[in-house]
């Protein structure tokens, strides 16, 4: 065959051709390339566009729905970032790592370009188009993944607090971007807490709850009928109430095989919903212990005999 | 600040940081997802479509104006994947795995979605979307990158001719994909021009160059006026027509750096033009040696001190 | 400076500088090389040669005693080989993979060959010198690494009952190796018990502890003074006996930081023992959860806030 | 098998299994571990000591003999660290990176401790023993070879013209340490070579060529009998002289692949040489062509097609 003398080509592929880590959770983060000119270009609303944000969450459920049921377990959105939270039982693409982030890349690309006339109607996507990069970490223990949402959502509070201060000495103070970065320097979150209110009149915890907590993606598993969860009205959720799960993180050990495939035919019709709710402290994710607590899906064939 | 206790997860991103290996060409090879299930849904003609390779070729001429002209020296297309070829100088994101691909996958993705409507007026896109995976290889050596792209055009010949016939017995002569595959099951590449011509009547030399050969993408540097070239008619060219360079590949040891310098801001300028020629042969490459030959734009830096 | 136009070969370091992912195992793993020629040349005993055991442990104890009292958790050696698991907390050399394979290996080499003398005084060492290669294998969990080491201590029993078999055919037997070889092929473990007894009167859990078992070698926490630790008696060990631990594993998780410290300080103060004892069954662990139950000696800054 | 529940853990090797890009010449760099006070303690002669350099030179000559006659092209040595060029047509280990750098290393350590009495033979070794880390870089072409050596050869000047003059101010001019490193502080090398000859008398160019210049060990091809070249006298060769080699390295292209085998052979025959002359300079690369300019040895699979 012709082409033989020339495969040899192929065997330089083995120099980059990472495999992540087994049993380890995998985050895939993806940004926004030059995001700060094409928000300029494409006029979004400073300092928070609630179509921008909506769009966003629609790419990102379209990465749950695209991967299957048991690939993802949380995502996390703020402004024009995702992180992507994989099961540790995850072997998709035997987790090679350029296949698992150029497919996440590839998905939310396709559907924020697509779905981009649904939440900006009046705003014809001018081109350079938006793009996204990516990268993936891998993180060893449950305690690592909630730091790394921790860090995430904290990020989130502290830029949003600025940018809403920003703003508003530029958009109801008349200042100029130098005056107010100027203004900003060196303040502590209590001042620029007392700058909104005292000069704006605004009360920051009054804002949005997806400005200031940013988007959280899962399958809520609790909501499936045939459960036994009673249904609790949350705040700040957007598409459905989550519901509290008596089941505690801990009973998970002794399920049986036949008991997690239910558990994960089950979680597979499970509604991909948005909240923006705290996922810093405990309570999140206590009462939704299947997000990273339980192993559900394919056995994690790299667990451990003892698990 | 509330922030820093979670920051060390920051951390873990070094180990799956890897930077490609610097003076090595980076080939970037995107593939789509799916895409057998994706052809069938969207109806593509059988056994190539015209509309799905041009707007494959649309996207990839994305991908050079959106990353600009000094980092693709040249890209392959054949169905539904695409070689871009990085120069061995490219220092971009400090060549950042990561950020090399899932770029150029975003791009080709974004592109690809937005110019569909384009391509296929009468065919809406549906759900799920069409995506794309990457990955990067290094090659050190201009034989391994040519040998690469062989290798690549090789093999469109060969799937080519074996989908011409394939898709001849089943369209032409009534035969099922099952019955197709038995009759070519061990033939060799004079059986099947032998079928195509006694059966059917095709001369396979006579179907179109873009599906024996592939497209290739590049920047036609030597047809940017002020240059002394001369125009010359070549078979295959879809764009623009491809001129010869009086300067031979050998000459660029001795240029100067201002030299260089006004090479790259010609080359910036080129139009990136589509052909769909032979480029296994030595005649390509030498009749354009700015492609690989030359090292132009910005300095190499990790090039050696003695070149 | 002249040297400063050479000095950009120091950026090609960066693509192969792995660090190893944090907050997990690291396991290396030494390899002698060539020692079936070695142990020829040197007229090892067959199918165990006790003197060469002996050396073995005393070069994995000095690579304990170089690296300090934190970094090494447990050892195990059977045959040519010799696994170091490393603490999950351990940052030596930041993690990088290079530095840390090697130095082991290194460490392990220079004792083998100066060490050689005295357990083979009659022996003088021929070139080509004894050599070992190694690698890092990276493991989230406990469990995987409990895994990993009964995994070698498995292929311990495997191999030595088949050497131990193949050797008695030859050695009391009179057979060649062919036909010791041809003679199990096949064979269970039960026929090759039989074969021991039937044939040479030999009961194979009588043999020798070091040979069924391997050699696992730790730091004796317990049997530092003003431990509240009870002494007892245990088989197979070598050096110092092993005493009950009444702390269970989980009570680490309530330690303070300051009695953490205080254990670190004991552990490093703690005798290197080797001992010949079952690792897979939990008896060994639960007993000495100081080993892989406890974070000790510096905090581990990757662990997680939570923890 | 009892084993085979716990082997799934092999399939974590995986992830750190890193091949070296093939076609690229691979440096391997050794640096002795704590030798500052290895050094004081087995009272080395500063600031050069000639028994542990020709130590050095021992240890990484054994390297070449241990691996085989076209693994390593060229060695250089300077202070406690060694660099070995391997041929870029190597394949050894499937050039698995933790494999090639950690043989490497154990190889020169293992000689380094088996060598020592030989050099030392009044100082017997005394714990911690001597021992080395090791990485590993690849250089994709001949330029980035030559540079990276230039640049170990331009830190020794640089490196042993500090050295000489700071232990002159101290041995011979009376001051202490502090005293002397505060004298050289913002010196230039006119400076110290003024110092030296000045106050000391001391022509720093009559210092011996193995400090000015470090240790050059490959292969003395050119000397191996039936070979067509006459012998020169050249300073600075320790063991063989040099002799001029009339084929250039350009004709090596036109070879047919019978001539490279007898190249090869003789190549293997050919006696390892240390040297101590200039390699910055073209002069030493153009004299020995078959050092890096030949491909030499086993076929190089990955060189492409039209070399």
């Amino acid at each position: 065959m012709a082409n033989s003398k020339f495969e040899y080509v192929k065997h330089f592929e083995q120099s980059n051709a990472t495999h992540l880590l087994p049993n380890t959770y995998i985050v895939i983060r993806i940004d926004g390339r030059s995001f700060h000119r094409f928000t300029a270009v494409h006029e979004f609303t400073k300092p928070n566009d609630i179509r921008a944000l909506s769009l966003m969450n629609a790419a990102a459920k379209a990465v749950f729905h695209d991967l299957g049921g048991e690939v993802v377990s949380i995502a996390y959105g703020v402004s024009d970032e995702f992180s992507f939270i994989l099961r540790k039982e995850c072997n998709l693409f035997e987790r090679r790592e350029a296949k698992l982030v150029t497919t996440v890349v590839s998905i939310f690309t396709a559907y924020y370009v697509s779905l981009w006339a649904e939440y900006f109607p009046d705003k014809p996507l001018q081109r350079p188009l938006p793009t996204f990069d990516g990268r993936a970490v891998c993180y060893p223990s449950i305690e690592n993944v909630r730091d790394y949402l921790s860090w995430r959502q904290a990020d989130c509070h502290i830029n949003n607090l600025y940018n809403t201060t920003f703003w508003a000495l530029i958009q109801q103070g008349g200042m100029t971007a130098q005056e107010a970065e100027k203004e900003l320097m060196g303040t502590l979150s209590k001042d620029k807490n007392e700058i909104l209110f005292s000069r704006f009149g605004i009360n920051y915890n009054n804002e949005e709850e997806i400005f200031r907590k940013g988007s959280i993606i899962y399958r809520n598993y609790a909501a499936v009928p045939d459960s036994t969860a009673e249904t609790e009205e949350k705040a700040g959720a957007e598409t459905a109430p989550t519901t509290t799960v008596t089941v505690p993180a801990e009973t998970q050990k002794g399920k049986s095989r036949s008991q997690q495939k239910r558990e994960a035919k089950k979680l597979a019709k499970a509604e991909v919903v948005v909240e923006h709710v705290d996922i810093i402290k405990d309570t999140f994710w206590e009462t939704r212990p299947w997000i990273i607590h339980w192993t559900l899906g394919r056995p994690n064939e790299y667990a451990g005999t003892s698990q």
